[in-house]
């Protein structure tokens, strides 16, 4: 039985990302769960109004910084707070890379600076529409003592997930199954 | 210390859905870990000679559908074989939502409608570059037996995510933390 939820997006839960901007030549950090994966580049929504996005702008340059389950506190607070008002990138030792005018975390496991390649908008229920901002990948980092035989291993990394439906976090479960694992039932229904 | 990894994008783990649309007025569906999330809108990249993408193209309407880990090998499956010489429809319940043309998937417990509103493209390394579709969410479903007390409940849909940089499938992790848990540091830092 299928019941109808309504014109709402569920594509939840989404890997929470802090995007990282220069705004006036300082480190900006605001957690993301509005973001697209496709082939080399990323996508990014930001409120028009919001502080990264003014820097996004800026520089036309910005980072995603994957914390891990470590930093979950100070990543959502850096979601109830401007950087208007707040000085976000006192909170994180922060570097640069190819790029440099995109700020990434020190702390965070794994960071990737991206250059702007397109921007479009998205209309909002309420409010400002969303700029969305397509950004070609230029350099990925990660922490050393997140390596297991000199390749990223996610289970280190600690990411976590956010649902804007019920509003929890949720950490990423265990390796289930190798892709690939359908290769059994092809050669079944190839027979 | 940080450890460069190159010009790849590490946007992972990706949740994994079924991309359906009907092609020559028959369902079809792929497994994507290539999508986005940006408000009321969706994007969903598909190599250019798929022919799920042909069927997108032909209708401007696909649809999402969450496979839980139950689904895991049938929806790995999927992405082994082609709809140009697999009926994929009948190994599901089909059925459709407002849009009439955007098939969907009984069996996964939560699905979305889209219309096409804009598209763009992605260059590839290798081979054509993929399209890249963004949807307006029409209608969102779910069966019945995932919700409680009539909220959509992650943890009965089960869904999962894959890693193309490790090649492997990860479960979901438990509840860790409400979104909003940053509000106590913000009351330390306002003192």
């Amino acid at each position: 039985m299928k019941v109808e939820l309504g014109q709402k997006n569920y594509l939840y839960p989404a890997l929470v990302v802090l995007v990282g901007a220069n705004v006036n030549g300082k480190p900006n950090y605001t957690p993301v769960a509005h973001t697209g994966l496709w082939i080399t580049r990323s996508s990014v929504a930001l409120t028009g109004n919001s502080h990264s996005n003014k820097g996004i702008k800026e520089n036309g340059t910005f980072s995603f910084n994957i914390p891990s389950q470590e930093q979950l506190i100070l990543t959502d607070y850096c979601g109830l707070v401007s950087g208007k008002d707040t000085d976000k990138g006192a909170l994180f030792t922060n570097f640069y890379g190819e790029l440099g005018t995109a700020p990434m975390i020190e702390e965070c496991p794994l960071n990737m600076e991206f250059r702007v390649v397109e921007t479009t908008v998205s209309p909002r229920s309420r409010g400002v529409p969303a700029d969305v901002y397509i950004g070609e990948i230029i350099a990925t980092y990660c922490n050393e003592d997140v390596l297991t035989d000199g390749e990223l291993d996610l289970m280190k990394v600690k990411p976590y997930f956010v649902s804007a439906r019920d509003l929890f976090y949720y950490g990423l479960g265990e390796r289930i199954a190798r892709d690939g694992i359908g290769e059994q039932l092809k050669e079944k229904q190839e027979k």
